[in-house]
């Protein structure tokens, strides 16, 4: 796909809208690889939204929101313009017909024009509804859309080592923006919230700066703060099969939620790393935390990086991936198989109260099913992972993401319709 | 300078250290104008520090420091040990010698690993020295400097419209680090804040996603998050005259301070912008606020951006440029002259209280006296600058930022020799 620049859209009074098509970057990066696509922009439109299993661009701007209005056809109606506002963006021209400049002089633009001249940087925006939209804390069905709730869609638990902070955790929607620019993806959010203005209210929002999994094979593993490669294991938009075992809502999953049918559950968790702490561990500590070697990111059993770690080789010490390891506790043999596609980033929010620095990583995940893929793999690292002690959770929350949004469809159309 | 990523240099044992040389950045780009540098490192050592006149890059972690111990010896100590490790990581190596997966497995590693494998990113390291670190809140001269203080480094004084916060303001020291890639910036950070701990404690940070200013001819101009472009009439690299009228210390500038001969004051603003309320105004208003077209960063009084504004066109409503637009105010013809070398980033900091963006921008301004050449600027902004209206200032320092450290030298060495 050739590389628009904003400013020749606007100039060509060329129109992005219409650039449907399969979702086809899976096969696209199966059958090129190579560690940064080639594409420099995603269709909106597709089978299932962009911003999943596509390669894990290295910008994130993510924003829970919370509707503020009753009026249901005023929220679809805010559906509507969001889904062409998102169709426009994702290929590099403006959140509006008219754009940043060229309108009349006395209205405001309908772009915020910070982007003007960047290309489209591989944004994808990918939308996803939470608990509450259905049924509020107040339990009333402000949208008449409570029968449709999926059974999974209920606000997470808390776990042990949960700070619970409702200003960072919830929200009726969210709206997830990868980009490689990060100016490009502030932009998406800023203009999509400014569109929202009357009808939604920002909850929290989270920036991110450095991918840490990815997402297609690809891609090489980046690190997290800790300086560990991290993502290793994740599921690959190569791994069709494993994509539909765990990662995509089957079509008799849910009966009540048919909607979501071929969409995603998305975790996501900001979890502070006590940094400074962890820095003073030994190199052979850190190792064991994570039962990987800091280096190659290889499993202390020995092989490279995509060797399958042995649990049950011995040194004279006891197993050489210890029991409390993060890469046992979380691994797929010790939870009932289930696998998740991360996409998580590392984030950086300045000083804390005590001079440290408030960072860490804002954990994401899609998966089938919560209840199976998500809540016991936590509650066992919440139990016995050695990783525990270096990181506080400080923000959570799930969504039901949706599939993609076809030809002449808007985000959200089968559950509001 | 060719790529040298820290793996390589770890498993080459190749040194870092002799990379001195001539700060030659000027000259370069000079002779080969181009968007991005070639260049993919800048050597720490020379006549001047890096990361100033350097052609700025995308990324910045800003961190202010307060020292935490009275031993003078303890702080040279550090500053020696700073200067080691930002001549390692600018030429891409780890933060120290051993690095962070070659030592002995029950030591912490002396660099902490999340930028292995990634190269030196046009990573520069700037230091500077806060007007505390010579006189302290209680007036005690904890380090035996407080005869060397330049007579400029007065804590900033409070202007109309400051949001006088201590969390975001001032500090002993500041440490700058931009680089291409934001997990190298950190990278930087970190490890020089963690071999400061027991000796210095971060007083604020600050992290910016988007250079606002452009210091090299051949750099396109960059946009703020009020959409238009900023910087046009920057201070260049290779503009040598106005650099040593400016923004280089002079050698008869200050008696008692010779050690900043050929070096310059940092003046950092942390500017809120009130994004939603600036995004409702029309596109006219916008522009006559800026005194510039959204559209090219034109003067409103015509030609291209890099036109002369004329501020006494006429239209039938009066000025064409308006007498309060901000072009105008901050223009060196009504303020004796002055010019300014920025150094800027957009910087969004998740969602403030009233589910608004935390966001603006990171002003950051190298000159050569604050006193003539920042404080009466923004003194006239305060008072008559339309823009004012959708600005909140939540932070503010100044800092004296030495010349560059040759051979041999120490960080700070003329001023603690």
């Amino acid at each position: 796909m050739a590389t628009l620049s904003r400013r020749g859209l606007l100039g060509g009074g060329v129109a992005a809208a219409g650039v449907a098509g399969a979702f086809a970057v899976g096969h696209a990066t199966a059958a090129e690889p190579e560690a940064t696509p080639a594409v420099s922009s995603y269709p909106f439109r597709g089978e299932r939204q962009a911003g999943i299993v596509t390669p894990a661009q290295d910008r994130l701007h993510f924003v829970a929101l919370d509707v503020t209005t009753e009026d249901r056809a005023e929220l679809v109606d805010l559906l509507k313009r969001w889904t062409d506002a998102a169709e426009r963006m994702t290929q590099g021209a403006p959140a509006g017909p008219i754009g940043p400049v060229e309108g009349a002089s006395d209205a405001p633009p309908d772009d915020t024009g910070e982007a003007i001249g960047l290309p489209a940087s591989r944004l994808t925006i990918t939308f996803g509804f939470g608990p509450t939209l259905f049924r509020d804390a107040e339990g009333r069905d402000r949208f008449g859309i409570a029968d449709r709730r999926p059974e999974a869609l209920e606000p997470l638990p808390h776990f042990r080592g949960d700070i619970d902070d409702p200003r960072r955790s919830g929200g009726d929607l969210c709206i997830q923006a990868c980009a490689d620019d990060p100016q490009v993806a502030v932009h998406a959010i800023r203009n999509l919230v400014r569109m929202g203005f009357g009808t939604t209210r920002v909850r929290w929002s989270q920036l991110g700066f450095g991918r840490t999994s990815t997402t297609s094979t690809s891609q090489d593993t980046p690190r997290n703060l800790f300086g560990f490669k991290d993502g290793t294991a994740n599921v690959k938009a190569e791994e069709t099969a494993a994509l539909d075992q765990h990662i995509w809502v089957g079509p008799g999953d849910d009966a009540a939620a048919g909607w979501l049918t071929g969409g995603s559950y998305l975790v996501t968790r900001r979890i502070n790393m006590t940094i400074e702490v962890w820095d003073r561990q030994s190199l052979g500590d850190q190792e064991a935390f994570v039962g990987r070697t800091k280096d190659t990111g290889a499993p202390l059993s020995g092989g490279k990086e995509s060797s399958r770690p042995d649990f049950k080789m011995h040194g004279s010490q006891g197993p050489i991936i210890p029991v409390d390891a993060h890469v046992r506790v979380v691994h797929p043999d010790f939870n009932d198989g289930v696998r998740m596609l991360r996409r998580g980033y590392n984030f950086v929010d300045g000083t804390d109260d005590f001079g440290g620095l408030n960072a860490g990583l804002f954990f994401m995940a899609y998966v089938r099913d919560p209840r199976t893929h998500f809540i016991p793999v936590q509650r066992a690292m919440a139990a016995s992972d050695a990783m525990m002690e270096y990181l506080k959770f400080t923000g959570s929350a799930l969504f039901a993401v949706p599939p993609g949004v076809r030809a002449g469809e808007h985000v959200g159309q089968a559950l509001f319709s």
